[in-house]
């Protein structure tokens, strides 16, 4: 087996990297998460593209530990808001890791702002850097638009606000396989399948 | 004496008004603000720009009571917040008006960004409807940056960590004086004498 560290904390991902690679049939890869390096302290995501946030942070990974590693950065860039939350959404409120005060906030700031300008789209840049060196950096996006309401409770972060382009259901009302096929992550994680499949060997 | 409705309930902004005309000699126009037309209620502003705001605010104002009116819309544009809170400035933390809640959420969004990308401009637009209809909007602009504390108690808004170029005290440390020659909305009212000459008589 051909360890690959994905750099992160969030139980949820080292799941969705797991089921996208057993989906797509790519065996011999045994995925770790940041669980398992305990001496590896992640820096802070102080980037100003999701792009440079999840190429230092899988580089910093891979140097630290000797492991293949993959890192993502993921977020919403709404369209009233200039693209912003961006980089900063997983700490929009200015406290990381709030998800139900980012989302709050978030539905506050665009109270008066009328429907034909609540489109948005998820981002995701997933990175993959090789022990020797050799990255390999992609883009996810998912279009949409963010509606005044909460609903569903699946998915995290802004998913019951984002009601995917085409459809009528928010984020967190699809199951994980529709996220898989249609997410900004799934999306940019499907794009990092062939570097994946190299690396399995 | 003409009347002309600044339409603000802010009490500060009124001063500020009958300040600038008084040193540019414009005599004969008596500055009136909402609280002085109690039947006249100001709509959202939901504008996407500044403009917008300011253009809808006078133009509502002007309409509604036979008076000319100037209204202002301004804000504080952060570039590493790609020009947001911009005009959500004022409800950045989803509450109208909560200066305090605003800037707190400003500098928490701002935690990991580095000096090099806390430049900013603080932008105001200005407009002046007359009662025949015709129209005047301006712009100004005050370029600085955001700085991690809060210093200074003149001022309001994001005055008190907003630190004007080629300065090093906050706008919040500078007189009323030092602010009407160089802030954006003192800049915008002085590209407005000449229509307020104009409109005195």
């Amino acid at each position: 087996m051909t360890e690959l560290l994905l750099a992160t904390r969030n139980a949820k991902k080292l799941v969705e990297l797991r089921r996208i690679l057993e989906a797509a049939g790519v065996t011999g890869i045994e995925v770790l998460g940041l669980g398992d390096v305990p001496e590896f302290a992640e820096a802070p995501e102080t980037g100003a593209t999701f792009e440079d946030n999840a190429l230092a942070k899988a580089t910093d990974a891979a140097r630290a530990t000797g492991i293949a590693a993959v890192a993502d950065d993921s977020g919403l860039e709404v369209d009233a808001l200039n693209g912003m939350p961006g980089v900063l959404s997983a700490r929009w409120s200015g406290k990381h890791g709030d998800d139900a005060g980012n989302l709050e906030l978030l539905l506050g700031q665009l109270t008066d702002v009328p429907d034909e300008r609540r489109g948005a789209a998820f981002v995701s840049a997933a990175a993959l850097v090789r022990p020797d060196g050799a990255q390999t950096v992609v883009r996810g996006e998912w279009r949409g638009s963010v509606i005044a309401e909460q609903r569903g409770s699946n998915g995290f972060g802004y998913d019951p606000s984002f009601v995917p382009e085409g459809g009528t259901r928010t984020a967190a009302e699809l199951s994980a396989e529709e996220k898989d096929a249609d997410s900004h992550r799934g999306r940019a994680l499907q794009q990092l399948l062939p570097a994946l499949r190299e690396l399995a060997g």
